[in-house]
């Protein structure tokens, strides 16, 4: 399996400014790898471009990929993240997992990726 | 196309004083360049004002004009701050354009742009 | 395919008074025929039972089985009313199906069953 | 198990006028005969009483009573019914149970006493 | 006590039509007859006028004189009920107090009068 | 003072047709006649046009004429009814009042006109 | 102009069965005939299907000819409700449409199409 | 004009402390200079006293000369701080006006004023 | 009148680790000075306990003091910190008052004792 | 007594990455060591892993062991730090406790702990 091959970028028109793009999906599904069944979260990319951006319905089939792999939660927000840095070397990303309730207990991974020196704009 | 012609202004009367101006615009509409369908967002304008203050009215024109214009979001908000701070000069200012869902994912852009050494009031 | 084999009922305990259910999936998914992309939905059960109720485990194994199956909003709403009804028989059932904004657009279907003289309790 | 034993009455000051007492307890919580792990809901009960209304401090110590007994969801609602009008007699009375969400379902029951030709007042 | 020589009416300059008068007072409080700790609610009253309205600033030194009042719940609503009917002799009239959680459990009483034939406007 | 000078109509090009317009204006201010202090409420139209519906720019010059008058809350909302009544001579109307606190205490006045045998549509 | 023909439809599957469908666009712009300014709003089309149901993209390219439409609130409404029904000949059809303020001041217009002796589905 | 003549101020009980006063008045309006028609809009006035603080009923009044005065936003924002400043002579306060949508757009205007080296308490 | 009375303390179990607790009583009332009317609001303590921390049946009772004492908003507060701070002496704590609104305004006040060198925990 | 006995952990497959995890479990109960009454709140845990991460299901568990034990609010949030930091040797971990009112009055209690120079991820 490898995921990133679906993913596609443009070029980022405006390089010489730091801004910051957010792109959120609340219709992200995968597997768990223990019982087998769905679940269910929000996906949210925040980053600020370098030299390219990610391309939203190349996103959107990447995202498709994970609707039957099984995979936890902390693995999920982590890889996503390997995965677009590994594609946008961008100046400064974060990626947000907000998995829906199990047994009661609601589940949250965030994890940030920063090139030395930088930061979210503003 | 030059749509800063539609932009007016008028001077701020208290230029000794480093203050917040926010105007939300969340009828702001564009046409998507790859589908030919429209986009709609909210967009925001925070700045700092220099020696001059934008003029509603004519903000109001300066948006109409994105409502047959096939441009991506990023370059939306890239340009409004361009445009914008071509006419004001502002100390400070940051551009936010939140976008609605397209096959259920949502895209914020914000960019800001700084003189040196300034920053929002407060 | 036939996705009833999944159903469960146990028998109900108060079949001498008229009351009401609500079983609400905030987590349905299925596959958009035309477009081979998933579509996501809200499903919510009303129902006044007769001699059977509907047992949970199952029904979540019965959702699952439209997780790959390419099926349009209406037949989706339509066809769990169908399943439910062939399964409990019960003196009344509404099924509600509320799709996440496809293009901007959002989709809620309704359907209800009524055995003659019957209605939702209260 | 008695739980009846627990519920105190006082007495009805207005019986000669129909009116309405809604009681809602969001902090009910029984056990899952299935897997012995606790249940979470809101109680609520509406009844327009005859010539006792329930007290309010022993209505609690009978919620408690349910704190370590298995029982279904439907048989909570059902239960709880039984037992006030055993104890009330009331013109008029409906038990709503809303409990939390389980593998992501919701339910919620509903069931409703009435003596013949009376309803909610309004 | 006779709470009722505080509350004052003008007359209703529009008797010959049927319309609805809403009153809601978010910061009643009074005591508990049982253990001397203050009870707080909101009490909302809605009327259809006949001849009279009532003034507001005397309804609210009305409600002030419960604030030292030891009163059960059941006999504010009724006793308001009676007290306003007895002074405006409306069309129709229904008070509701919702009073704050105590233990974890709240409760609402709503009651209301009618003369033969009226009912709220609309 | 007749402000119902200032209310202009134009025809109604479905009068074969029940249908609903509704009209919140939630910026409505008069003065109160016993303080001398200003008013503020939410000022809702609903009606279903016979044969001509309000014009809303003239509706809104119409309302200003209330800045300065002395006003009670049930003489507001009568009178605009009698006002619009007799300039449009709806199917039906409604009018509500929601104002702002005092004292602590909220009132809200709704009137309704009906022509024999007509309601709001649907 | 004619936008009908853009409008298309499918077979209802479920034609013995009375149940709603409900589609909510809240994206629809067109422009005031007054200003040339545009106008914004929500479009809700409810309703009980015959022998056919609206196609959702061809809806949705339906809304787009008003994008430059000069045309009033009430028309606008009524104008759907005219062409729907045309299309598919439906047992039951509420259109509803509602604006954004200008002025302070905002409008909704809900307008209904019924067969002899039928009503929304439930 | 001379609008500070109305504002009054008590001694600050604890001018060794640094604590912070919110005061929102959510019912201002004044007079747009170009349309003749009203503003409205929330003040919300944040500041650390010094040895006085403001008197609540005086600046009701002072916010009522507003209500027919021809004026911008920026200065009414600007021109409370001066007044307040002048009046107060606190260590720090800040202004906040948020007006109501015009033609779609919404505007707020902050500003604050700084003793050298104070700051919000906290 | 000496309110402090009515505090009681236990050990803080855990004085080697810095943390906050936050106690929220929405039920405070006390009596406006000028007018002899109830006031009403909610006061919140946060503090980070050294040795001490507060009995929360004792601080019930001790607000209980303030239902008929005539007391100024920046007394209120500014007096709560000085009662607590004298009987925790803890390392950092917070007092705000967010009281109802008067005449449309409504004011909050908030105040902070910190030992040197210490803040709220986190 | 001794909890930790039920926790788990699995391995951080992400060591090298400072990331945040957060668990929240709105279905936490134990009881009043004072009045032997249940007690009912939100526990929240976010930590930054080192070398482990804790197990869900293990925790759900290690919660349950509350739910009949008597215990101060302060004491649960510190515990169940102490309990997770010696399991889980993290890099830098909050516990919130969220509690019910009770006698109108609610409490929260947070508790951090963290490695030298680390901090939460971001």
């Amino acid at each position: 399996m490898n995921p990133i091959k679906k993913l596609e970028t443009f070029d980022n028109k405006y390089p010489g400014r730091d801004y910051t793009i957010t792109i959120v999906n609340p219709e992200f599904t995968s597997v768990c790898p223990k019982t087998g069944l769905p679940d269910f979260g929000t996906i949210t990319i925040q980053y600020v471009p370098a030299k390219k951006c990610i391309e939203l319905k190349s996103l959107k089939y990447y995202y498709l990929q994970y609707r039957s792999m099984g995979i936890f939660y902390e693995t999920v927000v982590n890889k996503i993240l390997d995965d677009l840095v590994s594609v946008l070397n961008p100046k400064w990303m974060e990626i947000t997992g907000e998995f829906t309730a199990r047994g009661g207990i609601t589940t949250t991974v965030e994890a940030v990726y920063s090139k030395k020196g930088n930061r979210k704009s503003r």
